[in-house]
């Protein structure tokens, strides 16, 4: 069945692309998913992720990032970004250039211009409209611009990897982190089990630690489906104030089977693999009151 | 058996005493953790957490401080904060006072001041003798300086709640995080099950989200001292280089029991209860070959 690739939105689509072309060729999981969500990072259509997301309360753009990878469960993240177009490369070189494996903020910049990432204004003429206009009271904050993108892969050997990438909820107190650069709750990913991320409201997401959840879920021989759904009931029951957000969750388990749940109806996933290249709307059950 | 608060390391202990004062006048676990951590913030003479805490590699402090509340799944973090010297109250008004859950960095700071909070020189002379040091290449980084407090609590009426705070690894890159802040890695606590919390190499710690485990495990039935082992045999089992680190985790079950175990020797739980109020050294087996 592998290889595969997964990713949330419609966005993914165009993501998966580069990312299906390296697992095709033989290339890692790791690679692949780097590769994939810079798609959506460097895209400006994009509001809600990398280059052209919408600002901080500001106006700066702060964006966030994860990669997980389910051979060693390394681990690189950063938070807090600003300037920097690809996150989740810089991400990666945590994990795999320092001892480390989340900067934030300043010390994350720094560290992505000693590893030669070129700095770039991340505000484009749209992000600066709208935040003008939420600024002067002319509009609310768009509840549902939190549309990161997660990525999950399996490839050729059997690996798999994660990784997230957002600019935020948009306006957010500057500073603000979500679920997207967290491991466990934004995204994670065990060759043992499985891998699994999330999108939506990542205050919400976060306290269930989802991922992680989703990933164990299927150690113990839950379908990927299955365990999405697990740990989305969880959550509503466990969290009712969070059951009006928009909360998703993808899953891959080892053997290349898939599957992906929201609390609200409209969440896509994209999937490509030799059988499948196309946008699925989830089984979503909150809103409609179980599984449809 | 409640209330009980247990915490990490030798100066857990004196932490332990205002917590306990709390507990026993019938407050809550959430104003009970908060509290007693403050101690150790607020004590120059721990090189780990908060005021005096050894700098990052640029010579500045920067703390990192979480809070989970048992009741609601309440989250709020702190991460990259200069200047602030308890930054575990930061993270409860996190929680309490904004629509988000985490601020990392300059707005983190900014955050704490529109709260209040006054910003004060963070580095002792202790401190910074320590880092010249380092930086004249006299000292290496110390590898035991990783001493995060976690407290977790049980109060009267059955509430669980969990704080977690550092100055993060010695001389680390500028804006680096470790588990401390992260939920379900560096601390989790959940009425329905039990709470946890995290202290030793972060960057290892973070791989396995052991604090959400080992809750889970309890909520499966297990005792707090067979889920802190079972996360612990878990994370050396799938992760060797993590072994030779000192990772140990604290735990306490809805009912009050608690459990601790370490990868290696000399790792302290402070207990304090209406029955106990000592160190106790954890049963440890990576370095011993076992439980012992």
């Amino acid at each position: 069945m592998p290889p595969i690739v997964v990713s949330t939105w419609r966005f993914g689509l165009a993501a998966n692309q580069p990312a299906w072309k390296i697992l095709k060729q033989g290339g890692s999981a790791l690679d692949a998913v780097i590769q994939g969500v810079e798609v959506a990072e460097r895209d400006p259509a994009v509001k809600s992720v990398g280059y052209g997301g919408y600002p901080n309360a500001e106006g700066e753009v702060e964006v966030d990032a994860a990669v997980v990878d389910g051979r060693s469960l390394g681990y690189g993240a950063v938070a807090g970004l600003k300037n920097i177009a690809t996150p989740t490369a810089v991400a990666r070189r945590v994990m795999e250039k320092t001892d480390h494996v989340f900067l934030v903020g300043e010390g994350a910049l720094q560290f992505a211009r000693t590893q030669g990432f070129q700095a770039c204004e991340m505000l484009t003429e749209d992000g600066r409209k709208a935040w003008e206009a939420w600024k002067n009271g002319q509009t609310d904050a768009p509840a549902d611009v939190h549309d990161t993108i997660g990525m999950i892969a399996l490839d050729q050997r059997g690996n798999l990897a994660a990784a997230c990438t957002t600019s935020g909820a948009a306006f957010k107190l500057p500073g603000r982190v979500g679920d997207s650069p967290l491991i466990g709750s934004g995204l994670y990913a065990d060759n043992d089990a499985g891998a699994a991320a999330a999108t939506g409201r990542g205050e919400e997401i976060a306290r269930t630690c989802g991922s992680y959840a989703i990933v164990e879920h299927m150690r113990q021989g839950k379908s990927p489906q299955a365990a999405c759904e697990a740990v989305v009931q969880h959550l509503v029951a466990r969290v009712p104030k969070a059951q009006p957000h928009q909360m998703a969750y993808i899953a891959l388990d080892k053997r290349g089977n898939w599957g992906a749940v929201a609390t609200r109806s409209g969440f896509l996933a994209a999937v490509t693999s030799n059988a499948e290249n196309h946008l699925c709307e989830s089984r979503y059950f909150i809103d409609r009151g179980g599984v449809v």
